[in-house]
C-alpha cells in the first residue's frame, strides 16, 4: 500500500501538505504564517526553537493545536545582520558556532566544523524546548534541509524522529542536491516524500515566481508532495533579516503570503483535484 | 570643581547627554537610533547584549567608534511576546530567569528572585560579550533601572563600572523612585547625574509627549543632565514587541524619534544655551 491508500484514499491521490518553514524567526514571518493558517491554504508550519520571537509563535502553537505543528530544526542561520544560535549553551555544543557563538552561515561551514554528537545534543534541546512549552509537535523538519549534509548527519535526524515517534520530512531529491558527502545515504524504511514544490530563484528574478506556484500546482503528479513556502511580510523587519539575500528574501516572502492566501490559490488547488493532508494524518499512521 | 569645571566649562553650564536607551532591541529601534545619531539631536546610547538585534548594532558601533556606546546591562525583560534572557547558560544564572528561561518581566519579580552572585556574573559576561564583539564601551546604564532595586545590587552596578573603568549612569531621584528595599543606599564618591530628564506616561497619554520634552529643555537647570529616550519607529515589528504596553510603546517612541530629529529640539538647543557633553567626555576625567 502506498501512502494515499494507508491514509483510505485513492492509490493514485495528488497528495500535499502545504507547510510554511521559519515560524519564530520574526513578528512578520509569525503573523503571515497565522494568517495564512487561518484564511490561506496553508495546513502546517515548522517552528524555529533558537529565535528570537519562538515565544510568540509557541504561544500561537499551544492556543492553536487545530493546525500542524512540527519542529523547524536548525543548525544554520544565513542571514547577515539578523543572528541566532544554539539553544543550549555554546560551552556545551561549541562545533555548531562561530566566533561570535552564532550558528554558522552556510551549510558546508556547518558540516565541516560541526560533530556528530554535538548535533545530536542541540536538537534534543530544540524538540525539548518546544515541548516544555507545551508544544505537542505533529512532525521534524530541518532549517536549510543542512540535516542532509551527510548520510551520518541524516540518520541523527532520522532517529530522533524514531525517538520521539514523530515522521521527518525528508525527499530524497532535495537531500541529495544539498549533500556534501560522496557516501551513500540509506533511505530503508524511510518514509519520502515523492515530490518537492519550492520556489527557484532564476523565476523570482524573472519576476514569475507566482506563475510557477500555479504551473506546480497544475502539473502536481499522485503520490506524496510536500509544497515549501516562508510566507512573511515585505516590511522593514523582513527586509532587515534578509538585507542582501533576496533568495527567499522579504520580497520573495511577501508573494509566497499572497498567493498561498489567494483565491487562485484555493481554485488550483479545486482544480487540479488535490488532497490536503496534514503531517498530523501522517503521524497517525507511521 | 563642579563636572562642568572639570570639563572646562563655566560653574552653572547646563550640561546635557542625549542618550538612546534600548539599542540592540529590535531592527526598528537599531535604524531609529543610528538615524537620530547621524541626523538627529541624539549623542549617546547604549546596546543590549542578550537582544536577537545586537549583533546588527554591534557592527554599527565597532564601524562607528565616534559615537558614544555605552552596555545596557539588562536583568528584565517587560515585553509580552517578544522574550529574551541572560547571555549566559541558564543553569549559571538559574535565579535571574522564569520557568521559560526569560527574564522576569518586573523589577519586582527580578528583586524577589535574583542572587547578587548571579547578577554578577551575568553583568560581567554581558561587558564582556560587547568588548570581545570589537566594541569600545564608553560607558554603562541599566535597562529599566533594574539594577536600583536595592542598594546591594546597586553596588554590583558601581563596582563593574570600577572595574571596567567606566562611567556608571545613576540619577539618586530616579533610583529613590524605583527602590523595592528600605535600606540606605550609599552614593558616597559616586558621580550623581543632578537631573533625568523622561516622558511620563500622563502626558503620552495626553498627546503632550512632544511639549513636555520642550518644556523640559526650556526649564533644564545647570548641572549634568541626562536625557533619556527610546528612540523607534511605530512599525510592525515596534508594534508587535509593545503590544498591550503603550508606556514606552512604539507611537511613544516614534514621537521620541521625531523629535529628537527635529529643527525644533535642535533650535530648543541652542536658545536654552545647553552645552551638549557625552559619557566619553566623562569618563575621561574620572
Amino acid at each position: 500500500m502506498n501512502l494515499a491508500q494507508k491514509l483510505g484514499y485513492p492509490e493514485n491521490t495528488k497528495l500535499l501538505i502545504i507547510h510554511a518553514d521559519d515560524a519564530g524567526l520574526a513578528h512578520s514571518e509569525n503573523q503571515a504564517t497565522i494568517k495564512a493558517l487561518q484564511n490561506g491554504s496553508v495546513n502546517s508550519y515548522s517552528i524555529m526553537t533558537p529565535c528570537a520571537w519562538f515565544f510568540e509563535m509557541a504561544t500561537f502553537a499551544k492556543n492553536n493545536p487545530q493546525y500542524d505543528c512540527g519542529i523547524h530544526l536548525t543548525l544554520t542561520c544565513e542571514w547577515e545582520n539578523y543572528k541566532f544560535g544554539p539553544v543550549l549553551p555554546i560551552s556545551e555544543v561549541s562545533s555548531l558556532v562561530d566566533k561570535n557563538g552564532y550558528f554558522y552561515k552556510t551549510r558546508a561551514d556547518f558540516k565541516n566544523n560541526a560533530k556528530p554528537s554535538e548535533i545530536k545534543k542541540e536538537l534534543t534541546a530544540q524538540i525539548e524546548k518546544a515541548l516544555q512549552f507545551g508544544i505537542q509537535p505533529t512532525h521534524l523538519d530541518s532549517h536549510m534541509c543542512s540535516i542532509g549534509v551527510t548520510p551520518e548527519i541524516l540518520e541523527i535526524y532520522k532517529e530522533l524522529g524514531k525517538t520521539y515517534n514523530l515522521p521527518v520530512f525528508i525527499n530524497r531529491q532535495f537531500v541529495e542536491t544539498i549533500r556534501l558527502s560522496d557516501e551513500e545515504y540509506n533511505y530503508e524504511n524511510t518514509l519520502l516524500a515523492d515530490n518537492l514544490l519550492i520556489g527557484y530563484f532564476a523565476d523570482f528574478e524573472k519576476g514569475e515566481l507566482q506563475k510557477s506556484y500555479e504551473r506546480a500546482l497544475d502539473s502536481i503528479k499522485s503520490g506524496f508532495n510536500v509544497f515549501l513556502l516562508h510566507p512573511a511580510f515585505d516590511d522593514s523587519e523582513m527586509q532587515g533579516i534578509t538585507i542582501n539575500h533576496p533568495n527567499f528574501g522579504s520580497a520573495w516572502r511577501q508573494i509566497d503570503f499572497d498567493f498561498f492566501t489567494s483565491n487562485e490559490c484555493k481554485t488550483k488547488l479545486e482544480e487540479n483535484k488535490i488532497q490536503l493532508i496534514t503531517w498530523r494524518d501522517i503521524q497517525g499512521i507511521i
